[in-house]
This record gives C-alpha cells, sequence and structure tokens, in this order.
C-alpha cells in the first residue's frame, strides 16, 4: 500500500538493510507538515490520510481504509455481543423511505429534513414520488412495530441494525467526525413500562461509556442533553460526551434516546395489555457511529501520527529487524519470525516488518505514524543476549526484554500503554474543566477554550440566548451535557446566565 | 413476535396445556394458505413472511427480520474468517458514485445504467450534478486502486466490504432472490499476474461452493458463464449455479470473476515491477448475496413452512414441554429447561418454549412453520422413563432418546439432517437434469422443467438466437454455465442449437 506520505512519489529503491541511507532519511522525513498544536484542523486531516481514510470524489464522504475499518470492526464485535445478552436481535430495514412516513412524527423530520437526499431518477427516468434515504430509521421501522406488536407477550421488542446512514450536510465536512454517509447501529426497542425503557437507556449508556474508555481509552461524561439538544421527535437524551482539548470543543460521543410515547402515537403502537386493555408502547432508540474513530485519533494522535489503543489496533505489536553489516542476517529474521509466532499464539495481534526496501529507521517512522502501540526491534546484540527492545508507542519508552518472557511482558506492556493512553487523556481533559459561576467567568472561559461547568437553570430560552450571545466565527457556545454525576449544588446558586435559580450544573462549550 | 398467521387476529387466550383445545386446532389450521407444489410463487412469499421478511411499503424492497437476518450472520462468519485467511481485508468505500467514475467503463455502464438509482435533491435544493447509488462498486473503487498502486510490492492488494447495493429492476420483484436494495459482500483484489488472478476466482469460488453445500445443504454447479452471460465489463465469470425444480428455473447463486486488465485499462491501475516498467494489474471482483436465503427457502422448505438446515439455523433445537391435567408440570418445565442448558453448554443453539397460552400443538405447528431443524418434547412419560422425545423437521422422524446421552444425541441428529437435507437436494436436482442433443429435445425439455445439458457450440449469436426462439410468457432460456466437470464430449459431437461442431456442454434453462 502506499508508504507513509500517501504521495504518489517513485518507489523507494534503497535496497536491504538501510544501505543508501540518505535516501532512506530523506522519505524518512515525509511525516506530517504541520503538529497538533499549530493547526489542528490541518494535522487532523494529515493524520487520517496515514491510511484511515482516502478523500473521496464527492465532498463529504470518504473511504474507510482497513487500517479504521478492523477498528469499527473490534467496536463492533464487543457491542454487538453485549446487545445479544441484552436479547436484542438484528435485523435490516431498507435505505429508502417513503416521504408520506418520513414525515409522520413533526419534531423528528423538522430535525432531519434540510438534510435528507432524495431519489428521484431510476435509469433515465423520474420516479412516480421521489424515495428519501434514511437518515436515521425510526420512521422506516415503526410502522412494522405497529403490526408486529399485538399483546404484551411481544414485548419487549428489540432490534438493531448495523447499516449506512446519509445527512447531507453542508457545514464543514470532516472524516469520521462529519459525514454525509457514515456507518453506526442503531437500536430501536419498545417495552410496556417507561420504567424498563428508562432503564434500558442507561445500560446501553454504559456500554457507550465502555466504547470509549475501555476500548478507545478516551474519557467521557455521561449526561442528559438539555431539551434544545435532545433527538428531535423524542422524550429525552442521554450522551457520553468527549471533549478536544486543542480545540477547545466537546463532542457528542454516542447517544442513547427514550423517545417515550411520541412515536408509538404517530404511528400507532398499541398492545393489548394483561387487562385486556390497549395500551401504548414506550420507545427508545440508541446509537454510535463511525465518529468514534474521528474522537479517538484527535484525543490520542501526536506529531509522529496516530496513536491506537491496544485494545482496538488490528496491529498491536509490529517487530521489525534491525540487521547490521557484519551480523547474522538470517539469525536476526528468524528471530522475527519466531516472536511473532510466540505472540500470535499468544493471542496478541502482531505483524512483522521483513520488507527489504526500507531501512530500519524508516521502518520506525511508518509504524509510528500508522499508530501501532508497541515496537519491537530485534539486532544484532539482541540476539546476542537472547533478548528483544521493546519501544512504546505511546511515551516512547524502550525496554530490553529477555525472550523467554517475552510473551507476558509483552500483555502486561500492552495493558500498560492502554491504561496510561487513558490516564493521560483524561488528565489533559481534567486540566481544560472550568466552573464558572458569572457570565464573565463564562466568556472568558470559552475564549480559553475551556470545557466549562456552570450552574444553569435549565430554560430553553436561556440556552438559545446564550448561543445568540455567543455566536462567532467559531460557532455558538451551547450545552453538551447534564452529568449524572452533579456537583453539589448550593441553595441559592445563580444560572451564570440568566440569573435566575439554578436547577443543575451543566457542560457547555463549542462542539463538532 | 407475531403468531404464526403474521396476521393482526386477537392474542389466543387458551391458557396453560392445551386446554380449550378446540379454539387452539382451530388457529393452528392458519398455516400456509398454499402448497408448494400448486403455486410455487404464493407459497414462497406465505413462507418468507413468516418472520424471515416483511413486505416494505416501497415495492421491491423487503425487511430482513432477525430470523433471516441471524441465516446471514452465520454464513458472514465464516466467510469473513475464510477470505482473512486468504489476507483480504474489509473496507468500506462511499454509497454515492459521480456519474464520470460510473460511466469510464462503457460494457460496464451498459449493464448497469438501466438499474441505476439516481440523487438529484438534497433538503429542498437540487445537487449540482446528480449522484448515483452504487449498483455495485468496481466504478467506486478503481480509481483509488490506482492511487495506493504503485509499486509490485503494493500487490496483491485485496480488499472486500459488506454493504448494500441499489438496482432499481422493475422485473418480477421477489423476497432474497430480486430486490432493489440487497446485503452483499463484494471482493475487489489486484494482482501482477493473471496466473494469481484466475487462481483466486477458483478459491473464492469453492467457498460460495461451500457456503451453498456445506452451510445452505443446497446443490451447486460450479461452472463458467457464456459470453452473453458475464460480468458486464469483466473478462470472464464463473459461478455456482443452484436449481428450483418446482419452477425448473436456474438461480446464479454467487459470482467470482476475473476482470483481465478492462478496468485497470479504464482506471490506469499501473504499477512498476521487478524491472522497473510499468505494468498493468489483473484484477478480479467477487460477490454473494442475501439470495443465498432464498435459494435456501425455496430448496428445502415444504408445506408446512420453512426447513432451516441445523449450521445455519439460529435454533437449532426447541424444547417443549407436553404437560397433561394429572401430571407433574413442574417437573416438565424443569426438564426443559435443563435440557437447554445442557445443549447451550454443548455449543448447541437451544431455546425452549415455555409460553402458556398456546398449546404444545400450536407450538409444534409454529416451530415447524420457523423451519427448527430439531424438536424436542417432554412430556410426563418422558419425565418417568428419563427421556426425551426428538422429533425432526426435515423428515418427521421421532425418536425417544436417554437424557443422560442427549448431548452426542442431539449433536449426531443434527449432523445427520444437514447431512439429509442436502442429498435429498441433491437427488431432487439429479432427477430434473437432462441431457439433449438436438432442438427438439431441448424444448421438450424445457417444456418439462428440466435442468438442460446440451453439447453447445459455444458461440454468442447461437445463444442470443435460442432466447429468441423460446421467449415465451415464463421468460427464454439461457445458459446457466458450462459445468468445470465436464462429461465426455466424443468427437463429431454436434451444437443442439446451430447443428455446428459443439465445444462443450452447457446447463440452460429459465432462471430467475
Amino acid at each position: 500500500m502506499a508508504g507513509p506520505s500517501g504521495k504518489k512519489e517513485k518507489v523507494d529503491k534503497a535496497g536491504p538493510s538501510g544501505k543508501k541511507k540518505k535516501d532512506v532519511k530523506k522519505e524518512t522525513g515525509l511525516g506530517l507538515s504541520v503538529k497538533k498544536d499549530e493547526n489542528f484542523g490541518e494535522w487532523y486531516s494529515e493524520v487520517c490520510k496515514h491510511e484511515m481514510i482516502e478523500y473521496y470524489d464527492i465532498s463529504g464522504c470518504y473511504i474507510l481504509r482497513p487500517w479504521s475499518m478492523a477498528i469499527w470492526e473490534i467496536m463492533q464485535s464487543f457491542f454487538d455481543a453485549e446487545i445479544k445478552k441484552m436479547k436484542v436481535k438484528n435485523c435490516y430495514f431498507p435505505l429508502f423511505v417513503s416521504p408520506g412516513v418520513l414525515e409522520k412524527e413533526k419534531d423528528h423530520i423538522e430535525g432531519f429534513a434540510p438534510e435528507v437526499a432524495w431519489v428521484t431518477k431510476s435509469g433515465k427516468s423520474d420516479l412516480e414520488v421521489p424515495i428519501a434515504i434514511r437518515p436515521t430509521s425510526e420512521t422506516v421501522m415503526y410502522p412494522y412495530y405497529s403490526k408486529w406488536i399485538r399483546g404484551h407477550r411481544d414485548l419487549p421488542l428489540k432490534l438493531n441494525q448495523w447499516c449506512n446512514v446519509v445527512r447531507w450536510e453542508f457545514s464543514n465536512p470532516t472524516p469520521f467526525i462529519r459525514s454525509r454517509e457514515f456507518l453506526w447501529q442503531e437500536g430501536h426497542t419498545a417495552f410496556a413500562t417507561k420504567e424498563e425503557a428508562d432503564e434500558e437507556v442507561l445500560q446501553i449508556l454504559e456500554l457507550y461509556r465502555r466504547i470509549y474508555e475501555e476500548y478507545l481509552a478516551v474519557p467521557v461524561v455521561k449526561g442528559m442533553k438539555s431539551e434544545n439538544e435532545k433527538f428531535a421527535g423524542g422524550l429525552y437524551t442521554t450522551s457520553v460526551e468527549a471533549f478536544i482539548p486543542n480545540t477547545g470543543r466537546g463532542v457528542q460521543g454516542a447517544t442513547s434516546h427514550c423517545l417515550g410515547q411520541n412515536f408509538a402515537k404517530m404511528f400507532e403502537i398499541n398492545y393489548e395489555n394483561e387487562k385486556g386493555e390497549t395500551a401504548m408502547v414506550w420507545q427508545n432508540s440508541w446509537a454510535y457511529s463511525t465518529r468514534t474513530i474521528g474522537v479517538m485519533i484527535m484525543t490520542h494522535g501526536d506529531d509522529k501520527g496516530l496513536i491506537l489503543p491496544p485494545k482496538v489496533a488490528s496491529v498491536q505489536v509490529v517487530v521489525i529487524p534491525v540487521p547490521y553489516k557484519d551480523a547474522n542476517t538470517q539469525g536476526i529474521f528468524d528471530a522475527c519470525t519466531a516472536t511473532v509466532s510466540a505472540l500470535i499464539d499468544a493471542g496478541i495481534r502482531a505483524e512483522d516488518d521483513l520488507r527489504d526496501n526500507y531501512s530500519p529507521g524508516w521502518k520506525y517512522s511508518n509504524w509510528e505514524m500508522k499508530g501501532v502501540p508497541l515496537r519491537i526491534e530485534i539486532g544484532p546484540r539482541d540476539l546476542e543476549n537472547n533478548q528483544v527492545r521493546t519501544v512504546r508507542r505511546d511515551n516512547g519508552v524502550k525496554e530490553d526484554i529477555p525472550r523467554d518472557s517475552l510473551v507476558e511482558h509483552v500483555k502486561a506492556l500492552l495493558e500498560k500503554i492502554q491504561e496510561n493512553m487513558y490516564e493521560v487523556a483524561k488528565q489533559k481533559r481534567e486540566a481544560c474543566v472550568e466552573e464558572v459561576k458569572t457570565w464573565d467567568e463564562f466568556i472568558e472561559a470559552l475564549n480559553k477554550k475551556k470545557l466549562i461547568l456552570a450552574p444553569w437553570c435549565d430554560e430553553e430560552e436561556v440556552e438559545r440566548d446564550v448561543k445568540a450571545r455567543t455566536k462567532g466565527e467559531t460557532g455558538a457556545a451551547k450545552t453538551l451535557c447534564s452529568p449524572f454525576d452533579q456537583p453539589e449544588l448550593p441553595e441559592g446558586t445563580l444560572c451564570f446566565a440568566s440569573g435566575k435559580p439554578a436547577k443543575k450544573w451543566t457542560y457547555w462549550g463549542r462542539s463538532y
């Protein structure tokens, strides 16, 4: 595949073992052209282009290359198994929605209408009626929920699908974070009681937290979205919210909605309860998307490129031979192969890089760029001492480890890297949190790109007002979420924006 | 979920243990309204509606319900693991294609143009340029293959994606078999040499054969498509072909294409070879779709409903309590639960049906309708004798087996069922094969719905002529494939249609 630059320069013919060293060095220099702190947007785009994403010839659409797709698949395996334990079943509903159904829930369609893509032609003929492409599948699915749910024994109904959705947005497309087509799972469930629905909302939200914190090593806050920010047509929305210190922006990580009975009313999803009466179901919907991968890249990447958390890296360890003129090259290569075999046998995703047309130094940069969590180098001295050298991607720490305790060492190291990445990210985020009490403090914190925690009166009008007053080039501030884990709110605390009595602490900031 | 009729009648309130027997019997009668031999089309549609498919409000689109989705996922697990062993990597390319790229390969677009769905609007605005929805992804992917492939070390490039595609067909939509949107995998590979490409074509074809024969218990013929029937824009197409005796129609099961260098030429997919010269890659593409499930249903289903091969059934064994007035009902229920646990622990997909509002007889019909391969009944006598009764779905054979050898017995039975389903299907197909030598024999066999094997001169013009001469209400006859396993062709054998010297044996028939 393409080298680390992604450009179409000539193939490097440096030959084996780092000969023609100067040529090689030059190509090693073809890393990132900007630093993360200097131009975050450009940095992000460059990092993504290193085998995660390819920009596509239709704006806002991106190609997920194997390097990112593998991460998606690993998260999918985890989440799919977890929801199956909860007796959620997978299904597949069509990509297309007829306009009548799409427009049935008024608030819902208002939220999505401007972004809906419409098919109006097939071949050379016009369709009788234009057909929408799903931006989400509530209106696709619920007419059938109405058909399938008859009695209380048909509840709960818990379905999920893994699919693509399309939202034809015009603002600032960004790989993974904001694209016109993306992959996600969407769960849609129906219950007899609100209590069951409420409970599931939080169970799913906990799985989303685990994806971010345990898999992607990204700290998130669980909380409630404001009325302004909740899902169009739903009752309430919970989310996990991440924060990108470099841009000072929050990013909604995934959402778990209680839809209440709004859709049930529109789509007549009724059932006969135990008493023989007609009752209406309570519904949830919940989703996470490939946006997760973008948040991970933004959180961990550095000036050398990506840094992948071991739990989602398709290659956790890369083994690189470091031959030297007079040394036993074959012995080194054999040791590399043996090391990889031992790691794979132990369930570690390992790969060697025995290419003879790149120098070790070039390979180091290349795999650092790709974010592989752990590098193992094997040179003549390592061979002699029956050891290997490990180099951590997250902090650069090097260690010589004896070959006979290779597997245990590597396992422990990968765990440490995973933990450390989370801890570092968490510290960086904590350092950005600022509690404010007044409007002036709020504006000051906003200008300093802080993640703002403020006492709020929880009134829609006030949030709209804050948005209007902070509108600028870099976007307006809005609520991110009211964390479930609420700090104490002393009686008499006032809303930072309206001066009315505050009802809760809420995170505010600009967002993606 | 909905009862076996799928209609919205009142929930059956028969109560536990088969009381109110008459009411129950009546509902049991709500099975299929037609027999497979009497009206195959109607039969197929009814069987599909029993929890496999729901018809959607856009014609030609169908909902895959969990019962069929689980089958898709099982096949996917098998195939995905196999291609990963071949070092194929998963990726995801966009749903959308710009017209310029789509139309680059002339033969290719001619093949697909009439069926392409076009997006022309987003929200209320017209798009600057209409955008196509992928009918297949050759033209989506290959511009990037051109970018990524630079030197011989970038080869082979082997990518696959699991996705939806759209072909806006107008002829006779049929669930699974012919739908406007369907799920599939599409593999796209590029090699330095034709030999490697040729080899992979057959490796993949063998995996497709295994999906049909080992998983779906459907016999298929591996062979070569004719020039008329090959993939638009490709060099040659191989396929696995199934046959539906009831309709006398062949059905293309899956295809593995060698694209040759046609697309490489159009998309300039060149590389620098070992000698430093510019060379052009050889490409393959290969796909199987949810059509597989339709072929399985058509092959095995009977007048009682679906019959699922154990290897793809999401429930392989259903355990049903058969309580009786004076008997130890709790003991029977406990035995059911224990049986299911023992089976699940042994890796068998088992479920009990302890619902107290349906009689055992109703449940038998219901699970027969859903095609579960093996039913276990536990009644008072079974409890007494420490045994269970097994009932095979494929042939109805009943057996009493001791509970202490439950697992081994059930495992063996499931294997037998899988084998027997394949053998029965194979015998039925073989009984349909007819060798013909002359045009008259051909027409006679065609009218008798045979799978016709005929010596052919292999000329495109002759196939077109056969099509024209057999055009009728039920569709024209065409080649299905020339089997790789060729019977002897004595010298001097003439083509059944043209009278010219025959070059090969070829299967002919009407098809889906």
